[in-house]
């Protein structure tokens, strides 16, 4: 079965199944929802307009029993930053679509009435029906109730209230094998979904396979690329730790954001940290291994229960943790956890949203600390859709403008996330330069400037950065299109066998001859696109800089500011 | 006495008097304060940090006899637009600021320590004082304390709790001839204020008086140019029935955005027209005719008393009337006169805010026609800098991201005021160019879409409508840095005595011989100097658009969209 395009048009309550473009092919995941959106999107619409779309991708190797392979992209003009967007999670809904012969699911225009729907993917045929029940309700009551009407092996795409509210840091949520969450979380994507009215997509199980054109390389290529990825010390430490393990690392490396970014280390660090985090989990007998989609070696997620050894939430990430903790100088695990669940159910953005609740507490509106204060928040503001709710759910540069803050650390309006780009200069150009705001995830320099993997480039100067960042975005555009985990990077930087098996596996998916320097380029034309889709809109290199306190207050303890120039961040885009 | 700058530092909390440079000599109200900003602030800074600067300034003819000469500019970097920003008024200061040979203030960098200031000027010196009474009070209280601490005849330039709170809508006020309140309202130019913690500046009196180079010749040409404005019929209507005979003559070409912009005409138009309000005031011992500084011979404002009689506002706008009005539909006078009452005394904008109300109602937030809702929202919402008050106080930008709402009439985050684009395609043109975001004042193109002043353009049509901005653009530039009420236009474009004696004055005041040409070239010099910070601080002539819906929807009667294409707005910057 060839794989098709689903296009499901909001206005008209039509759906249609289409070829796919010659030009989309080779795409997939990110390449392909960001070539999509290039293609069909007016740059200069509103985001949250008919004329915006929700593309649904999943990677070329989704599908394929291929480790780590199941990431989901959502595509679309971001209505947090304006830019384009891709926002890419785990769960069960890649590798399902892609067993549906879904390329991309493409939602377009808007309904005329008031009204909500959801959406059943099947064998048969895409269906859009009225949708009542559901509409008001959290994302885990989402997928627990269409558990019921469909069966626990569908695939669920949720928002939770603040998509549908159109808050402008609303996330996209996808089940995951054990019936909890996965958050397409950056960019807003949620309120693009909201703004179409769909309140959730089903994805019904198939006993489909995706064809594999020479099943016996592919095998093999996979053998080696799964040997690659589980031999790597940074896997298997992000597999006892998870992401976690960060907290420690980066306090010590003195770039850690702490109260709203006037600091780059904790205090309270040791509480918050993977290894405490590992303890806690347990001894509350939580999973401390833990894997997002099938088919996961590296495992970093993990189940985080609370005292009376309940479930409390999944995929507790260091960036989340990170925020809710030094970013607001909460150092107690239960109340993050229990912010994490609530942000999980609400459908928010973890890093946008609590990076905001960190400007809140700089104006005032909480104080530093107050953990029982977040979760107040968003129970009783966020959920409800309160005026506060509001402010703070459409993130940190919405709270620096409602109450005056300078001190707003965000680039393109995306709340810049975990590592101070002061103390680690080659992560400060990724969030200047990338085509999505800032986004750690978009050319993750921490590897060589901290972790040591694919060399050694001291984060606190300016050499190599810039190539640094350039080398990794594109790597980073390419493997978002894969449909594999990024985690991949840290073998694939660290051990030679491990980029050739990825592009054999690609080749004996489809059939073709790709090289490493294909990839590469296919990284680079991702990247080109975005931009351009960017420039169109009105953005200019005036966009990729940082906001002025990164340049005027030096962070403790290095007491160093960001002094990478003009000329030097512009320079990012010197490739062809 | 040559005139001087006033220099105020607010991080040193010191003040020097300095010699005007050279090249300033020849600017004065808008020309100067663009001049400056551009000369002294970086294009990317925060509007509300250390870095922004504001400059006051009196116009080149502000403190002599000449007619009409009697308006105040006030310039920065906007925190609600992002561009270069002036805002003039009337009032007393301009006159008064002038007359002690000050050229312009400028007051920057920002206090180290969470205290208010207020500034004194004499004849002596510049004085910064620690100020808490006055904290937090509205600007009535002000003026009025100001007058029990230094006499009535003290000129006043303030802020009220809406700038203290850096809502991005918040003014600066101008205390009038009656102890009263005149606006710089676009812009927020009171939060960049606000972020100075300046509360207000008070201005001594004085009996000096400014040097006349040729007093005969200026008598003369004074002389000549007040009876130009004068006998001029739009002087005499806006003498009779205020700006608001515009409610009656714009509804009925279809123009008057009502409900958010949805349609061309006001069901309530009768009840809220200039005519009625002439009636309500000769009723209720107002006054029809009156002056918003010395000197003016138009007296367009008027004082509106309330049904006891009692003052209840002044200066009581055309836009203001719309944007509670029609765009609000909300057909009762005394309550949008209570609105606008409020909205002196918090400081903040009557069109920014209005018309944010306007999308409120569209979001639900209150119902259109609630006029007791917004006087609600005024007193117990923005004054007291709740979150509702907050999203409302930032501007029609913020209350649509804040609650998702796609139809939002603004142009560089700033509102649309009172002539539908889509019905008179010459403002549409002002708004999308003009270097300050919408703002009908930039160049009045309803002079001659819509009045037949300096000819007639069909303002459907789409033929000349560029030609026609560019030329007001121009001309109101010059006009604006004369410390001339823009009123003076209608007899400028129409009695050819008029702006020869305007620029006879100019030259008897300084000596000096410069012919209509110059003025014509200083009006494209300040556009382009206006123009090339906004391009430093990063906006393209993608930002020359109107929102998508003013494309996309009809506006009844005339159904209509706004149809100039991208080449066309941008043909707008084709001159040297």
């Amino acid at each position: 079965m060839a794989d098709r395009i689903f296009r499901i048009n909001m206005t008209e309550l039509t759906t249609s199944i289409e070829e796919v473009p010659a030009d989309w092919m080779g795409h997939g995941g990110r390449g392909l929802t960001s070539t999509i959106v290039a293609a069909e999107v007016e740059p200069t619409c509103h985001p949250l307009g008919a004329k915006n779309k929700l593309v649904i991708a999943p990677g070329l190797l989704s599908g394929t029993v291929a480790a780590n392979s199941g990431r989901i992209s959502c595509g679309a003009k971001s209505p947090l930053t304006g830019t384009i967007k891709e926002a890419n999670a785990g769960g069960t809904a890649a590798q399902m679509l892609a067993r549906l012969g879904c390329k991309a699911i493409i939602i377009e225009g808007q309904p005329r009435e008031d009204r909500w729907y959801s959406i059943l993917i099947d064998e048969e045929d895409v269906t859009i029906s009225e949708e009542t029940d559901l509409v008001g309700k959290g994302n885990f009551a989402v997928v627990e109730e269409a558990g019921r009407r469909f069966g626990d092996r569908h695939g669920i795409i949720t928002i939770g209230p603040a998509g549908e509210m159109k808050m402008l840091a609303a996330n996209i949520s996808i089940k995951d094998p054990d019936g909890k969450l996965r958050s397409c979380g950056r960019g807003g994507l949620g309120a693009v979904l909201g703004a179409k009215r769909v309140k959730f997509i089903a994805i019904a199980p198939t006993d489909a396979k995706v064809e594999i054109a020479d099943p016996e390389k592919f095998r093999e290529a996979n053998r080696v690329f799964t040997k690659a990825l589980v031999d790597n010390p940074i896997s298997q430490a992000l597999g006892t730790y998870g992401t976690n393990v960060l907290v420690n690392i980066i306090n010590e490396a003195g770039a850690l954001p702490t109260r709203n970014f006037s600091a780059g280390q904790f205090d309270g660090h040791e509480k918050i940290s993977g290894e405490t985090m590992h303890d806690i989990i347990v001894e509350r007998d939580g999973r401390p291994k833990h894997n997002c989609h099938p088919g996961c070696v590296i495992q970093c997620s993990q189940i985080y229960n609370d005292k009376d050894r309940k479930y409390k939430t999944s995929g507790f990430e260091y960036e989340s943790i990170w925020a809710m903790g030094a970013d607001c100088c909460v150092d107690n695990l239960d109340l993050i956890a229990e912010a994490d669940h609530l942000m999980d159910d609400i459908g928010i953005d973890t890093i946008e949203t609590s990076v905001a609740m960190g400007v809140a507490m700089e104006a005032g509106v909480l104080e530093f600390g107050d953990g029982e204060g977040i979760c107040r928040i968003l129970r009783e503001e966020i959920a409800a859709g309160t005026p506060l709710g509001r402010i703070i759910g459409c993130g940190a540069g919405s709270v620096g403008r409602a109450f005056g803050v300078t001190r707003v650390p965000v680039v393109k309006n995306q709340a810049i996330p975990a590592y101070d780009p002061r103390a680690v200069k080659g992560i400060g150009i990724t969030y200047a330069t990338s085509t999505q705001g800032a986004d750690h995830t978009m050319g993750y320099t921490i590897a060589t400037n901290i972790l040591g993997v694919g060399g050694n480039i001291d984060p606190l100067g300016k050499e190599g950065q810039v190539e640094l960042s350039r080398n990794l975005q594109i790597a980073t555009a390419a493997i978002d299109s894969t449909g594999m985990c990024l985690f991949i990077a840290f073998a694939a930087l660290d051990d030679a066998t491990c980029l050739p098996a990825l592009v054999d596996m690609i080749n004996a998916r489809y059939g073709i001859s790709l090289t490493a320097d294909d990839v590469t380029s296919l990284g680079k034309t991702i990247l080109k696109t975005e931009r351009a889709f960017n420039q169109a809109a009105g953005f200019t290199s005036r966009d990729d800089r940082l906001p002025e306190f990164f340049r005027e207050e030096p962070l403790p303890p290095h007491n160093v500011v960001w002094d990478m120039t003009d000329e030097e961040i512009d320079a990012f885009w010197d490739f062809s």
